[in-house]
């Protein structure tokens, strides 16, 4: 199979045996794989892919049809719609996952947003509610309210019943934020729009002080993005006075049961609104696989709403 | 009546109007009234009492007997034994509380351990198990293990199934830590002991990094205290790698109806242990009320295990 491959920095397309599947795994065409921070890292050799998974072969979500089963494989037949995150190796002709982190794409969703769908609205899911707590009526700041992950949070939270504010650096995305249901806000002076019972951070540790003085009392940061920095000063003082907590989480070095546990919500609490037609994928652009380096270059550039999808 | 008094950060004792008993309220004659770190902050200006009360009778928790009734106050009768905390104004003769947030005294517990029993035990209690949701068989860090919550979380720990590492820095104090149920260490590379799922944090900042290499993948942070410092350096980086979260918190400031909820819990899943025999109260030192600066000036001077009790 050919399959988008990382080799000292670079995005080739190459040659790879095809996988095989193992017990209770299938083997995926691949229809779409979109493009995520993490793979912008890997790149980087930042990010190494987990045990278990292609080391030069990134993609961490994709949509696609079955095309085989693995020993004691029950959960999908031959032809069926999937959707899902793996720990690398989805940006490829062929995939193999396990069928307890797949789920079966929505009717009527097309291969695009599917291909866009599992990553980040499996991550804006469990941080606002399995981490945060987000409970309806309750207010929101989303930081990078533009991306893959802010435009799901933004419709995730809206759709519980919060209400949303996001901030959004590039101001010519600012209206089309806005129509995903979220006040929209410049980055600078955040904190005057609060308070804020939960913070969804996706820039790091530029905003963390600030966020502290925004979070009101018993609020909640969910800390699941770092690219503007690590390393950040506390005030613990602020966080006792306000009953505050902080939590951290990334979804790709979780084990097999916790990220079947996360498919699971995300098919029980998230789907049904993408069948209803409530929630949608917002696309930026789509490329070949042949241009997967092409496609990389622009999640580089940034400045876009919305997900970057190779399309085979 | 006669009670602490705070007077340009020094304690006298002074004479004061009697308290009244507002609705749903008891005036309790103060049997013991035990010192916590909140006491000495006040005392020196940094923390005031929360709106409501005694700003300048300092004192959190109490033990004594019911002497009379506010309107529509149901849950006590005249000379029941209670305990519990108030914002201020529990070191003096005469205390009125909300019936809602005191505790039936259990039998056979004497007045200076319940006059020291309901601030650490609520403040351990709620840290450990409401907000750090620590289960049986994890592992649990106590920094700070010879302090009145050290000793408290220490014990509550053990009871719950979990294993208990306490740091202490008086030497002369670990055998004793140790008999409550802890592994004791001293603070130096405390990390070497690890991996922990909970720590719970009574020093404050200069730990905070250790803490976070000392964590185990998914674990709790609490922080309850800050005397060594507020403002900490946290990798944000590491956090997300860990999946893990920090807890502030403060009891004092809570509103009324979340002060009654500790204390429903307290009743729920503490009081029984102490009626089994399987907590105690340390208690380092008493002092008469007539001695209440010395009683500060012990508390302060530190290396002492448990607590300091003004007793009436």
């Amino acid at each position: 199979m050919r399959a988008a491959t990382i080799r000292e920095g670079e995005i080739l397309i190459e040659e790879h045996p095809d996988p095989v599947a193992g017990s209770e795994e299938v083997v995926v065409q691949v229809h779409a794989a979109a493009l995520n921070g993490a793979d912008m890292m890997q790149r980087r050799g930042l990010y190494p892919a987990p045990a278990g998974s292609p080391q030069d072969i990134p993609g961490m979500e994709f949509a696609g049809e079955v095309i085989a089963l693995g020993a004691g494989a029950l959960r999908f037949g031959v032809g069926d719609r999937v959707m899902g995150i793996v720990g690398g190796g989805a940006q490829a002709e062929l995939v193999v996952a396990h069928e307890r982190v797949l789920m079966a794409v929505p009717e009527g969703l097309d291969w695009q947003a599917a291909g866009g769908l599992p990553e980040v609205f499996t991550t804006a899911h469990d941080a606002l509610f399995t981490q945060a707590e987000l409970r309806p009526g309750e207010r929101l700041l989303v930081h990078g309210g533009a991306g893959g992950v802010g435009t799901a949070a933004i419709q995730l939270a809206r759709a519980a019943g919060a209400s949303v504010t996001a901030s959004v650096r590039n101001e010519a995305l600012r209206e089309q934020v806005g129509a995903l249901g979220a006040s929209v806000i410049a980055p600078e002076g955040f904190a005057e729009h609060g308070p804020f019972d939960v913070i969804l951070e996706l820039v790091g540790a530029p905003n963390m002080a600030e966020n502290l003085q925004a979070l009101d009392t018993g609020g909640r940061i969910a800390v699941i993005g770092v690219g503007g920095g690590a390393k950040s000063e506390i005030n613990l003082l602020a966080l006792m006075g306000k009953r505050a907590r902080i939590h951290g989480s990334t979804l790709r070095a979780r084990p097999l049961e916790e990220k079947a546990l996360v498919a699971r919500r995300v098919e029980r609490e998230v789907l049904p609104l993408f069948e209803a037609g409530e929630l949608r994928v917002p696309v930026a652009e789509t490329f070949p696989l042949d241009q997967a380096a092409a496609a990389y270059a622009r999640f580089a550039a940034g400045g876009k709403l919305g997900k970057i999808v190779i399309v085979l």
